[in-house]
């Protein structure tokens, strides 16, 4: 059989771009797909710092100019992992050179930016990292909720906790700038529990936010809370915050129905609990499983059950399945317009702080 | 050695007077207290529910009618367990009649009715059943905060859930009637969260809350979420529920602070989770205290370490604590006036709710 | 109804004496039961200690001599709470009296010594504090167990950790003289795990034990290792320490069954964790049970739902069913008959230790 | 930078054959390693799986005979992931051959085999995949033991649980049969308990054992259960089991010392439960690490604080540290020399499980 090559290119060099660079290197050790997949290019500001990811990585080659990325005939795919205020630019330039997209979240600085970026790609197969989507837990949790195990959602709740803020050494990044990150643990930590949260338990209608900012003289949100309230009848409150000291990356959310309750845990992140209330009671209880056996989400992709996965396996589950759903011609999710709607809910966010009341989340 | 005796009177037969009659027997197996403590009468509606707690408690006498209890001589304290509505008409008469006044919380109904109770009792001692500040570990967690081990905080977050509006059975007591307890889930569950918050964090200047109701046709809130800023610059979160399926009475709350983290939840309620931020980073990680050495709070009245206590443990510290402090004429907390603060922030809770907007937490 | 009084006699006044006068205060109010219990006098030592006791707990007269009481005809039950050594003298001459028996574990310093009691008590009423048996939670097991959701079983394993012998101000005791308490941490923990398994997991047929002595000059066991077979083809580890530190009380069990797993663990006394082999594969895992629901047991006895159970409450539940057993003639387990199933096996121990090799537990 | 290549051939293409690969392909993203690796040629007995896992993997050859593959002037390391029956020939083979050998565990089926295994590799860099002993967690347990944090150990106690014998489609495969596996429960399992338990706690003196079958017709053990005297005073239990129904994986060990006690299960790998003895008693509690930190084990190779690893990031782990201790001509661990130890305590265990008693583990 021979497979279809794909040209990929890789926009940035920092953390997450490591982690994108382990996905597309791994991805057909662990999911059948029908592209042989070549690091062709990595891209960055600085000529060293690439020598050397590329030379760990494999990518073929080094480029400082991300417009001559875009302007090659040879490269099929652009992956773009850069500070959010960069997103826009390169992601409308690569869709309408006619490359695959796949953008880091947030997807934009604003609504307006994210909206232009989704029409750009209107024609181009896109996806968005949103990749706690494909936690065999989450995916888990969003199949008990799709088959009514958990019946009518009462109450969603969320956290994204992590202590970054209060560590010196840590708050002096571009993620601490609104120039280039547009928002702070909104768009950082945020969107990445509103993107869970539409997923799960589908769109939010109105809200009420507090940003916050702890430390003098910072431009963007240490700290953002809301309350809302969801199309389906729930209520939801979130909590974002780089000031959750204990805490290094503990992203949580529960789930209450009229039939059980949902908690996870990235701390956790091979485990689901379940309390189904339709036991009888003297059985109820939170059950913990462990997302690993076969008949899991990604149960046969990966390792034996018991056998837990790290942070770097959903990435690989979500370009596994990007991967499958441009070769099938089918959507992909997270997409742009996913990504999009988060955005459209940051940005109620954004307002309800100002005007310190509810606002409504605007439709598409 | 011999004791002044104290003759008692509970008002009240439900559950929560059960609770308290047990504490009135226990006190003094595990305080020293300067008090004969005489459950002298027990008052309520039903001639026969009433013999039969008698009876079971070992209550000297019963009474249908609270008046004539207020207006007995030999009476020196009198218990108010009975629902919300009642509290005030009882409370005031007894203050008048210069009786020790023990009152259940919410302390009433409104900040009216809560301020009117309050000036009725200046003159004599008061205390409210506020029971979760004197679980050890959230005594621990006071002591904590208050040597500086959590440092300046940041976030304060607490839920209150069960799930009892979502049965049936449940639902159709006293505590689901505007009439008879004032609020739903805020007054039952929430003022338990803010009187610890008040406790641990201090006082709350603003909030903005929803109150909803899940079942049609119930006229108090099944659900009440808020976000709140105290005035030590911390931001808080809170959610009371009682469709919290999955939780039969999780009681939690948690503090980020600039060094280190508290966590407690009633399902575990002798422990205390304490992560230390000042431990060197590779020993850093959230501590599992239980609470039941001889050097903890309480730790010389129960029994021995790692000898639990249970749900009514609090109760009889509460008492024990109350009695000495009369005795030694100190004050004591939570006395009305704390409970009075508390009914404050549920105030601005109904407010907010109103007006869907940021409100002031009056001052007294 | 006019109630049967029921004269007690407590000998005994250290710790476990005070656990057993809170169960006899607290029994009537927590249990229907046909007696009116009083507290009539209490035996010891120390007469100042006693005295303080006795107004402490409400016992009518103090008392020093033992053979006082058994000669007393008002006295109907005698409850033995001494160390081990003089356990056996008490017991036999209150049953040659015609006392109703109560006795703490272990019962005797020898098999020798518990027949002859067991022997002495053929025709009185008698029971063993094996206070864990009627913890709700392994209740609930036994029920488990019993209706056939563990299956087969496979394994069964016990740990008792305690860090008492590393604490030079515990380990001064007579808990750790031979003359006094007979053995070490196999008669003061392991007892209470063998009584349990005995219970949940039917007889052992045979063992192979190891007793050890950390301590320079000790002469009972720190802590005791076994390996086990049971009649029922299971296999098991037994593990009781003094040493274990990091442990206060730490009771645990474990079974692995053909059709799932009972964990528990007395640090969350409230909680049984059960893994349902049964479920379909991807919804498998281990339930934490809140054992406090009205379908529970003794969940009508005490609180509500998720309001939990501390230490003594189910040494007071073991006194409301002792006593309606022998109101209805009816047998009390634990009583001295399978204390001395447990004194075989804690032979068979020392035996096993002391010729290095398996050894069968001799039948009755 | 030019790095010498390192041809490396793959003898095995089962499920561990498949996490070596991984490890192969791995390790040169997360470790600075002086080689450039390559996956030469992978051989099994099936050559169409061969084929799909060459593809997958990257294998550039694959062949059916492994002698032809020692044979091979161009392979530099032999890689055996093949049924412990097979371990020893081509080890030896390959070792004589002058290659690098790694192996997997258990390393033979006898004593004598691996003696003459170990004896073939002197003059070769040798390794055996004792995966576990580079669990982050479990490096920090060691460096913990080695500064004294946890003092004099008392208790050793380690579980390794799964299963797989109770389920008919994964009792019938090479692992369950005498001729292929050498052992049961206790090669498969124990083995690496028993590696574990030398790495953190030395040597051990003395044991008695029980093997035990459940399953009818089956040569093999099903469950390994033993009692130990380490070097150190400590004494030990174990127990391996293929019929710890509950547990798919469950890999423990917890050591009780004079100033503290350690607790590890791999079902939670990334965390680290220490209780440190030498806190205030009003602290003291099992401290929860998240073994992620940058100062943690491995923290500078893998992701960031906060961002778990899983199963393979170990396997990638010891090829790391064993490809640069080859570089720098360093001793690494485990050897063949540390699985001969292993070895022993096994032989030690089959020789008191069939004398029913106590047995000296052999030293070298």
């Amino acid at each position: 059989m021979s497979k279809r090559k794909l040209n990929v290119a890789m926009i940035g060099s920092g953390f997450i771009a490591r982690v994108h660079s382990n996905a597309f290197r791994q991805v057909g050790h662990f999911f059948d797909i029908p592209y042989e997949v070549r690091c062709t290019v990595i891209c960055g500001r600085d000529r060293a710092k690439l020598e050397k990811a590329a030379s760990r990585w494999g990518w073929s080659g080094v480029e400082t100019d991300w417009q001559k990325i875009v302007a090659r005939k040879d490269i099929d795919a652009v992956d773009i992992a850069v500070p959010n205020a960069l997103h826009s630019a390169i992601a409308i330039a690569a869709a309408e050179a006619g490359k695959i997209v796949l953008c880091e979240k947030p997807l934009a600085s604003s609504v307006e930016e994210a909206e232009r970026m989704t029409q750009a790609v209107q024609r181009t197969p896109n996806g968005v990292w949103f990749n706690y989507r494909r936690v065999p837990a989450v995916v888990l949790a969003k199949q008990l909720i799709t088959e009514g195990r958990v019946g009518q959602t009462y109450h969603y709740r969320a956290l994204y906790l992590n202590q970054s803020g209060n560590d010196p050494r840590k708050a002096n990044t571009w993620r601490y700038k609104r120039s280039e990150a547009g928002m702070g643990a909104a768009g950082d930590l945020l969107s990445h529990s509103l993107d869970l949260a539409l997923y799960l338990n589908g769109s939010i209608q109105e809200l009420t936010a507090m940003m916050h900012t702890f430390a003098p003289g910072r431009d963007v949100d240490d700290a953002t809370l809301l309350i809302a309230r969801f199309a389906n009848g729930s209520v939801g409150t979130f909590e974002a915050s780089r000031y959750g000291v204990g805490c290094q990356n503990r992203n949580t959310f529960e789930v209450n129905g009229s039939r059980g309750m949902l908690s996870f845990t990235l701390d956790d992140m091979n485990q689901l609990d379940f309390f189904d209330a339709a036991e009888p009671t003297n059985l109820q209880g939170s059950r913990r499983v462990a997302v690993t056996a076969l008949s899991h989400p990604y149960g046969e992709n990966f390792w034996k059950p018991g056998h837990v996965l790290g942070y770097e396996h959903p990435f690989i589950a979500t370009l596994g399945d990007f991967l499958n759903s441009i070769a099938r011609q089918e959507p992909f999710h997270a997409n742009f317009e996913d990504a999009l709607a988060v955005q459209r809910v940051l940005q109620a966010v954004e307002r309800s702080s100002a005007s310190r009341g509810w606002v409504s989340v605007d439709a598409a």
